[in-house]
């Protein structure tokens, strides 16, 4: 699956293919880039609300909730990803 | 941040640049493409172990639990990803 590809902007067609596949590309732009890896851990126990959705796309201003923005990332990308939801 | 960034092959520098922002590009490559949005639950209540490790990279093999993937990820692209730990 490609997910973005484009021409060299000279308009003409079938010259200088670039396709980028995600795999070489990373995915989260901005989360907490000081960490070397970013890992949260969720005590189930003290999960307040029946259901809490926790963020998979990183594009989240409430990270590592879910604030919705996964919404605007599918849009804009063509992209299928949602969060995952936690239930007491 | 940008996320990848390279000439157009022809070896000289400073030509037809292309960045790709990660903003521009799908995350999922290949989990359940089929699926509009790829959201999964949780009955926190079921969970086995003491700690049970969630992806959100989206190279799992095991997706929605991690295998591990997000190593090789972050290590391809340079990326900081990990997972969710639910902990009981
Ligand atoms: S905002 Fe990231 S999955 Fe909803
Ligand atoms: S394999 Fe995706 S976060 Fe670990």
């Amino acid at each position: 699956v490609n997910f973005c590809s484009f021409g060299d902007g000279s308009g003409r067609k079938g010259r200088r293919m670039v396709v980028v596949r995600a795999e070489g590309v990373g995915i989260n732009p901005d989360i907490r880039k000081s960490e070397e890896k970013v890992v949260d851990s969720v005590v189930v126990t003290e999960l307040s609300k029946p259901t809490t959705a926790y963020c998979r796309c990183w594009r989240s201003k409430t990270f590592p909730l879910c604030d919705g923005g996964h919404v605007q990332h599918n849009k804009a990308t063509g992209d299928n990803v949602g969060p995952l939801l936690l239930k007491k």
